[in-house]
């Protein structure tokens, strides 16, 4: 015989299929068990009227006849008549994997890893991360966007030099990419629209739920823009587009975390910073700290007003302050204290920052000396601002973050396979 | 007006239309001249009646009416009325981007790679690229794998421990992944198919024409194998399928590099390393170092075995010896002195590198003492496989090295935007 998929055994009713997977669950009643079977493309329940021995997480390799069964989720099952046990647990499971939920504290989730994310919750935010990935590309394309591959290895550190991770790189040093900033920009002036899906690297040695220290970034710049509207209207339309397949493909995975219903606007709000410090002042009763453009607890209010005012799940807050925003963004022309810079909420925490860039080199070396930043290392950068490069301007998005806040996690680790952060590095 | 984009403009005919781009040719003649321009959508020749100023290099604003024109070639053309110069050269370019062919020194194609890949044949390597990337995804999802991200920086070295950058991390010390080897076998626990598309760094001091330090690694790893085979059958499928999408959309670029044909076998023949190593004595007269598997030349010479033999571009070459392979290569049951691995020859050069890997516990912790590699700091990984781990393998190939090969490239690194090498950490 040879092994069929389970997604395949609704066609094969009345006839005897192999199967191969890993148990998910056991029922053994007084002379009926039960096994739940799945491989990558489905899960199946098995019926056994003779004795069965197979655990939870065993690998096996099953010969049975389908049987329809109108209750079964697949509408059909199979009833048992030879087990193989392919592989088993050497050692007791840490913990029951056929249970609803896991319930475990993040450490022990983070710790095995390994065995934690085959529990079907798990496994479905990484379903939907999968879908992510695709969409993102597959949207980005029908947009005219070219996929890029730009280094993660620095030789100077940009952006002013915080938070790098330093590497040893033969007799030089060397340095771990913060963002694919300065190539996606070059890339706008031979490509006009470039993304690209990276990893990315960050040294902050924050213990929150929203940060880690190595995660992908889903970057975009685009070029012959009027304004940064154009930006956010573009981010705006692909969001739309993704999550709509997420949700139509992802349906099953979304149900499992109670997530039903999921809408982008075809038009997301904006406000500009300087009115949504007045705004949750005003309502909320919250005084955003003078020496940050925005906290947390800012976001979080942002998010609050977006959804009662405009019952939107997203809010973007544009004209950052300059004082705050990287030597490259664009300056707002009729106030030069705030910039053509923008961050998208979603549900109260900041998912994408972007910017329209500064895309005349004078300009841009007027801009560095008046922050007080040094060329040195970004000459390849600067250079090619003398060779007519359009206007243009793009966007930084984090991918996990999307998934922890579409499923509400309490952490952005949840959404990470194997997260990094300041004390760990294993597994 | 409203910007279109250039390959709409055969549906305008006889209509002024606004385009923007940048200009990729200029020819003045007396009474006419011609400006060649270049959008994300496609390229379309203007032609002036009257004087225009605009150098190769600039982006552009036209205004004009288009007109049908047989001989172009997306069929029309743009008689032009108005052109605003949006941005110019305020230096003179290092290289006349207008020429057919560059003909750079590869250190300077490489050190003005901001400007050398505006060049067509330069910008179809990355077009051709992108189409990779693009339907590698597809191709291994309409397979059943799910794409997977996995972290970059790891606790511990992996795999023997050579050639890995080194980390500061914190007050840790920390490395590079040099391949997502461990964490894609734990994922087979997971979700039994994978795949991955990510960054990976080698501290190899080679200067050759197909080594890098930083390159992008396509990897899969399947479960539920019989054996290698499956894993190679696997992988020429999805070569089939990938190559012919690259055919299919990528004629054009593939033209500009007078790359008329590309044909993967449906079946691509097949040698053990140790028959392998006598055909080259044989037939090529070549005697492979006994201190090695292969090298450059025996490949070589196994590409030009496959085409003569078997006309085909492609070769698999298993067995390799169980002492140079990875403690976590399967040894064939009936010669323990070879290995269930393989690599795939491509045009006489390495491509591919896969194999049934180890998947009980007991046979693995053995292995690992036999080669005299201590656990420390892979429990995380050893570890799984005391819980039900399928049979199962998988490849790593390098995607800038099969763009090099498709296009017969001088260097990997023409076939790389930003490439890394011992001295080159910029652009």
């Amino acid at each position: 015989m040879a092994r069929i998929l389970i997604k395949d055994t609704k066609q094969k009713v009345g006839e005897k299929v192999q199967i191969m997977g890993r148990v998910m669950n056991v029922r053994l009643l007084s002379n009926v068990s039960f096994l739940q079977v799945q491989d990558y493309s489905g899960t199946i329940q098995t019926v056994w009227e003779k004795p069965v021995e197979a655990k939870v997480g065993d690998t096996v390799d099953i010969i049975g006849e389908v049987r329809e069964d109108k209750r079964a989720k697949g509408g059909c099952e199979i009833l048992g008549e030879e087990l193989k046990v392919i592989g088993t647990s050497i050692e007791d499971l840490p913990f029951d994997l056929a249970k609803k939920d896991l319930n475990l504290q993040l450490n022990t989730l983070l710790d095995w890893r390994v065995l934690s994310l085959r529990h079907p919750k798990v496994q479905a935010i990484f379903k939907l991360y999968d879908l992510l990935l695709k969409h993102y590309g597959l949207v980005m394309r029908e947009n005219g966007f070219t996929e890029i591959k730009t280094p993660k290895i620095l030789g100077a550190c940009s952006e002013g030099g915080a938070n790098f991770f330093k590497i040893k790189y033969f007799d030089q040093s060397a340095f771990l990419a913060q963002s694919p900033q300065f190539y996606k920009q070059i890339m706008v002036g031979v490509f006009e629209r470039v993304f690209e899906i990276g990893s990315t690297f960050r040294a902050e040695p924050h213990f929150t739920t929203r940060h880690v220290n190595e995660y992908i970034s889903l970057d975009a710049e685009m070029g012959f823009i009027e304004g940064f509207r154009d930006v956010t209207m573009m981010l705006n339309k692909v969001l739309v587009e993704v999550f709509n397949k997420i949700k139509e493909e992802g349906a099953e995975c979304l149900a499992l975390h109670d997530v039903t219903d999921i809408v982008v606007p075809e038009k997301i709000p904006s406000v500009k910073l300087a009115e949504i410090r007045k705004i949750v002042k005003k309502k909320y009763d919250y005084a955003l700290p003078e020496d940050t453009d925005i906290d947390p607890e800012g976001e979080r209010l942002s998010g609050r007003y977006a959804k009662e005012e405009f019952n939107s799940d997203f809010i973007f807050i544009t004209h950052y302050f300059w004082k705050d925003k990287p030597f490259y963004t664009m300056p707002s022309s009729d106030n030069p204290e705030e910039t053509e810079g923008f961050d998208l909420i979603y549900k109260g925490v900041e998912l994408v920052t972007g910017s329209q860039r500064i895309h005349k080199y004078d300009q841009l070396i007027a801009n560095m000396k008046k922050k007080g930043i040094k060329p040195d290392g970004m000459e390849y950068y600067l250079d090619v601002f003398k060779f007519a490069m359009p206007p243009h301007g793009g966007w930084g998005m984090g991918s996990e973050r999307l998934i922890q806040q579409l499923l509400g996690l309490g952490s952005v680790k949840e959404a990470i396979l194997f997260p990094r952060d300041v004390k760990r590095l294993c597994p």
